[in-house]
C-alpha cells in the first residue's frame, strides 16, 4: 500500500529527475555520499517516521503536554521516537563533519525531515529546534562551546530551544528587555522573561541548551544591542560533565489550538528559582560577539523558515494523501443525472471532489517543489566553487526564503481545509487526521516571522533594499523556464510560457510603480499582497519546471504533474491578477483609514 | 463598554436604518410589534447571551459531552442557560400565533440569534434545532401532532432534533435506508441507523422530539420514496403525558474538532433495546404524507440554511470584534521608519492589521446583511399581500439561499482565521477565544448541504432549471441599487455602480455561456466557482446598498460603512474576476481528470 505520510515518488522525482542531486555529490563538500546512500536514508526516514513518530501522533494531541509547576510532562512514546531517530543519525546529518555531523545537503536533509513532520509534527518540533539550535552553534559559537555542546546533541543526550519572543517582544524583536550581565569569569548571567519559547522544558535527555537574545549593560536601543547566549537548564563542565541546575525555570505553558506534541513555554531566567554557584541568575555563555546576537540568528533564519515552510508543506502533503485515500473509496452520491438505481460512485467521480484533491495535490506538491529548490540553493552556495554563481545562488536563496516560509504556509493549510471538505462530516471529527493536520498547520503563518513580516522582508529588504537586483535574478529564472517549455514545441508548454512570462514581467512593472511611491510607509502598506503574488508566481514557475521534468515520460505519475501544471496554471496563477492590480493601482484603503471608524 | 459578542449598533442599522423594519409592522401578519418591542427583545437578548451564554463558551469547549453507554453528559451550565432563553421566550418567538408563538419577523429574530450564537454556538444549537423542529411540525404535521409536541417545545420542556443522514447516506439522502413499519393503529415503528444527528441525546428537559427520514415499504427509490416521522425519545400520551421509553437509543457520539458544546450522536431506531408497547422498534407519527418527506423537510430547508449562514456570521462577528479590541490595547513595533527610542504602537496603526481588521469586517457585516436581507424575504413572503410581489420575494429568496449559507460560512472563516493572526500567537492558544471560533465555524461549510452541494442548488436548480429567472431578479435588484448611487453623484457611488453593474453583466453572460455547455455534467462541473463568483456579487452589492443607507450622515459609524464598502470594492469584489473568467472558459480540468493520477 502506497503511504499516506509522505510520497517516496514524488521525493525521487524531485531530488533525482529535478534537482538533479546527483551533482552535488560530484562536489567536494558532498563527496562522501551518493544516490545510493540518499535512497537508503530517504527508505530509513519513511521507516522511523512510519513506526515511531505516526503512530503517536494523535496521542500527543490528545493528551497534550502537562505542567505541574515543576515539570513537564510528555506522553511517553515521545522520548523514544526521538532516540530512534537520534540512533539513525538524523540528529548528526546535517551538521558539517568539523562539528561531527554527515554533513548531508540540506535538500537530502529536507527530504527525509518531511517524513517526520508529516508524520507527527509535533514530537518532530524537538529534533527540530536541537538541529537548528546545533546548525547555529556550530557556525557562530567557540570551538570549546561546540564541543561542550554541540555534540551531545547530535547523539540525543541534551536538546535545543531557540529563545528569541518576550511577552512584549513578539514580531518586534527590537524590544526585548532580558539582562545579561557580565561576569570576572567571562560567562555571564541573564535577567528576564520569555515566551512562546517552543520545547522549553522537558525531561528528556539530560539537558536542555537554550539560545536566548538579550541585552548587555548599555547595549544600544533595538536591533543593534540585542546579544546571543548559551544557557543550558544544568551546567556543564569544561570535561562535559551536567553538573548543577540553572536558574532557569518556567512561568507556565502556553495551551494551543494545534501543534499540542511541542510543548509551548514561558521560561524565566534569573527570578532565584535556583542559585548556580551560590547564587541567582542564570549563567549564559555568549555567543559570537556582543551586540551582534541579532545578525547571527539571522545567519540561521533562511533556513529556519524553509524549514518551517517544510512543515507545512508535509503537513499539506500527507492531508491530500490521506483524503485522496477517502475519496477512492468512499461511495456517495452517482454522477449527474444517473438513475437513483444505479449504484453510488466514489467521491472521487465528483467533479467538485476532483477539484479539492487536485488543488491539495498542486499546493502540496508545489510547496514541496519549493522548498526542496531553496534547500538547493543552500547546498549550491555551501559547495559550488565559482563565486559568481555563488552569489547568485544567495540572492536567489535571500528573496526566495520569504515565499518559502509564507507559501506553504498559507495553501498548504488551505490543502489542508480542503482535505476535511473531502472527508465531510468525517473530516470534521477527531477519529480522522486531517482535523488535527489543520489545526496544527495553522500555527506555520505565525511564528518565526509572521505571514505579514514576511512580506515586508520580502518587498523592503529582499526587494526595494535590493534595487531589484534579487527580483531580477528570480525573474530570469522564470524567463529561462518559460523559454525552455516554448521550445518544447508542445502547445500547453507554449502556453504555459506565455503565461508565466506576462505575469513575470508585470511583477517587474509593479515593482517599479511600488518603487515610484516615494514614502516607505506607502511602498511597504500592501507587502503582504506582494508577497502573495510573488508566491503564486514563483509556484506557478516551478509547476512549468516540473512538467518540463515530466515532458516526454509516459506513466500516471508523470500525467499526475501535467495534471497538477494544468490546475494550477488555469485555476490559480490567474488569481495573482487582482493582486498586482491592487499593487498598480496604489490602493490607499488601509493607508487612508482612521482606525476609529472600524 | 461596547460589547465584542456582537453589535446592538450594526444591528440597529441593518434592521432600521437600511431594512425599514417598521414598515412590517403596518402588515396584517405583524401588526402585533413595534419598534418598541423589537428594541426591547434585542436588549433582552443581548442580556441574555451575555449574562447566561458567553461565561461558558470556553467550557463547553473543554469539557465535551461525554457518552457513558447510556447517558450524554453536558457541563451543567447549558441547561440553565436554555432555561433562560426559553423564559425569555425565544423559543415561541418565531412561531405562529396559531402554534403558541409571537409570530416575530424572521429579520428580527435572526438579529437576536445572532447574539446567542456569537455568544455560545454549542449551546445555541440545542435552542436551533428545537425552534427548527417545531416550525416545521407547525407547517407539515397534524393539529394533534402540534398540539402534544410543539407546545412544550415553545417552553423548553421538549427539545427538538432532525434525523436525516445515515452513515452511508450524508450529502446523498436519496441513499438512506431507513425503514418505516406502518402499524394497525396508524403509528409507525423505526428501524435503522442515523449519523452526524445534533442534540440527538442528553438528559435536559422531559424529552426529545426526532424528526426522521425513513422509507415505508414499498416506497419508490431514491428522493421520491422518503417519509417524515416525528419520533419522540419518550412516547406521550394524547393528553400530553410523557410515558414509556421508545426505542431509540445512542450507538455512540461524535468527537468533533470544533462546536463541542452541541453534542453530535449516531442514534439508533428500532434495535430493542428498549420495547414500547411491549415489543422493539421506534414508535413513529408520519409528518404530512407517505414520500414526501423530503419536500416537507425542504420547505424548512431556506430558512434552516440561512439559519446556518447566521452561525457562520455570529462567529465572524464577534472574532471581529475580539481581534479589534486587542488591536486597539496591544502595543508591538513601531511604523515604518520610526526612531527604536520611540514608544510601541498599537497593532491598529499599522497598515497589515488594519487590512485585516477591515476583511473581517467587511465579511462579518457583509454577511450579516445578506442574512437579514434574506431573513427579510421570509417575512415579506408571509407577510405581503400582492401576489406579484411574493412570487419576486420567492425567487429571490430561493435563489440567495445557498449564497447565504456558503458565502458566511467560507467567509466568516476566513475573518476568523484573520482574527487569530491579528493576535499572532495569543491567537493560537485557548486563552483567547478566537482559536475557538475558528474551530466552531469550521463546521458551517460541511453541514446543512456542503459547500459544493450549495453550489449545484444555486447553478443548477435556482438559475439552470429556472432558465434564469430568478437570477434576472436577482440582477435586476443590483442594477436599481447601482442606478440609485450613480444618481447620488458621489464620485465614490458611480464608481462602485458602475464596478457593479459590469460584473452583474459578467455573470448573466457566463451564465449563457455555460447554459449553451449542453451536457448537464459539464454545466455543473464548476458550480462552486459560479457559487463562489454569485456570492461576492450579491455581498458587494448589499455594501452598496449599505454605503446608500450611510450617504450624508456623518458619524464614525457611517465613517466605517464607508470604509467597508470601499475594502470591498477595492478588493474582494476583483476576485470574482478569474472566477467568471474560468466559467467563461469552460475550463475542463477537473471534468477531462483521470483520477488514477491523482
Amino acid at each position: 500500500m502506497m503511504s499516506q505520510i509522505m510520497s517516496r515518488r514524488d521525493l525521487e522525482f524531485l531530488l533525482f529527475e529535478w534537482l538533479d542531486t546527483e551533482a552535488l555529490f560530484e562536489r567536494k563538500h558532498f563527496a562522501e555520499h551518493s544516490r545510493d546512500v540518499v535512497e537508503d536514508l530517504l527508505r530509513l526516514a519513511e521507516r522511523v517516521a512510519t513506526d515511531h513518530f505516526a503512530p503517536h501522533n494523535r496521542a500527543a494531541d490528545l493528551a497534550e503536554p502537562r505542567f505541574d509547576g515543576t515539570l513537564v510532562e510528555l506522553i511517553p512514546e515521545v522520548e523514544p521516537a526521538l532516540r530512534a531517530f537520534a540512533d539513525a543519525g538524523f540528529l548528526a546529518a546535517p551538521l558539517s563533519h568539523e562539528a561531527g555531523g554527515l554533513q548531508l545537503p540540506s535538500s537530502v536533509f529536507g527530504a527525509c525531515m518531511a517524513w517526520f513532520q508529516a508524520a507527527n509534527v509535533g514530537t518532530s518540533g524537538y529534533a527540530l529546534l536541537t538541529l537548528a539550535n546545533a546548525n547555529l552553534l556550530t557556525v557562530h559559537a567557540s570551538p570549546e562551546l561546540v564541543e561542550r555542546f554541540v555534540e551531545p546533541m547530535t547523539t540525543g543526550r541534551f536538546f535545543g530551544t531557540m529563545a528569541l519572543s518576550e511577552p512584549d517582544a513578539g514580531s518586534n524583536l527590537a524590544d526585548i528587555t532580558t539582562r545579561a550581565e557580565p561576569q570576572a569569569d567571562g560567562t555571564y548571567r541573564l535577567f528576564g522573561r520569555k515566551m512562546w519559547i517552543s520545547a522549553g522544558d522537558h525531561e528528556m535527555g539530560e539537558n536542555i541548551v537554550h539560545l536566548v537574545l538579550a541585552r548587555t549593560p548599555d547595549a544600544p536601543l533595538g536591533t543593534r544591542g540585542i546579544s546571543l547566549f548559551l544557557v543550558p537548564k544544568y551546567l556543564v563542565a569544561e570535561d562535559g560533565s551536567v553538573g548543577e541546575r540553572n536558574d532557569v525555570v518556567l512561568a507556565g505553558i502556553n495551551h494551543k489550538m494545534g501543534f499540542r506534541g511541542t510543548v509551548n513555554t514561558a521560561p524565566v531566567f534569573g527570578d532565584g528559582a535556583f542559585t548556580p554557584g551560590g547564587r541567582p541568575g542564570a549563567v549564559g555563555h555568549l555567543v559570537g560577539t556582543e551586540n551582534r546576537g541579532l545578525p547571527a540568528m539571522f545567519t540561521m533564519m533562511n533556513e529556519a523558515r524553509i524549514g518551517v515552510g517544510l512543515v507545512a508543506t508535509a503537513l499539506g502533503y500527507t492531508g491530500y494523501l490521506k483524503s485522496l485515500a477517502y475519496a477512492r473509496e468512499r461511495l456517495q452520491g452517482r454522477p449527474v443525472g444517473a438513475s437513483p438505481d444505479s449504484p453510488q460512485v466514489p467521491l472521487v467521480e465528483h467533479p467538485d471532489v476532483r477539484r479539492m484533491l487536485l488543488a491539495q495535490k498542486s499546493y502540496a506538491e508545489g510547496a514541496l517543489a519549493l522548498n526542496l529548490y531553496c534547500s538547493r540553493l543552500v547546498d549550491d552556495i555551501a559547495s559550488l566553487d565559482d563565486p559568481t554563481a555563488v552569489a547568485e545562488a544567495e540572492k536567489l536563496l535571500g528573496i526566495l526564503t520569504p515565499v518559502a516560509k509564507s507559501w506553504p504556509s498559507q495553501w498548504c493549510l488551505a490543502a489542508n481545509d480542503l482535505a476535511i471538505q473531502v472527508l465531510g462530516g468525517a473530516g470534521y471529527t477527531r477519529d480522522h487526521d486531517v482535523e488535527q493536520h489543520y489545526r496544527d498547520n495553522r500555527l506555520n503563518p505565525i511564528h518565526e516571522g509572521t505571514h505579514g513580516i514576511q512580506g515586508m522582508d520580502l518587498l523592503g529588504r529582499k526587494v526595494l533594499m535590493d534595487a531589484g537586483a534579487g527580483l531580477a535574478v528570480l525573474v530570469g529564472r522564470m524567463h529561462a523556464t518559460a523559454r525552455r517549455a516554448e521550445a518544447t514545441g508542445d502547445p500547453a508548454g507554449v502556453a504555459y510560457a506565455e503565461q508565466l512570462s506576462a505575469y513575470a514581467d508585470r511583477l517587474v512593472e509593479v515593482t517599479g510603480a511600488i518603487g515610484g511611491l516615494g514614502d516607505q510607509r506607502s511602498m511597504l502598506a500592501d507587502a503582504t499582497a506582494y508577497l502573495e503574488a510573488t508566491g503564486h508566481l514563483v509556484v506557478a514557475w516551478l509547476w512549468l519546471e516540473q512538467w518540463l521534468v515530466a515532458a516526454g515520460k509516459d506513466s500516471t505519475f508523470h500525467d499526475g504533474k501535467r495534471a497538477a501544471t494544468r490546475y494550477f496554471f488555469a485555476r490559480e496563477l490567474p488569481k495573482t491578477g487582482p493582486l498586482l492590480d491592487l499593487l498598480a493601482a496604489g490602493d490607499r484603503t488601509t493607508l487612508d483609514l482612521d482606525p476609529d471608524v472600524l
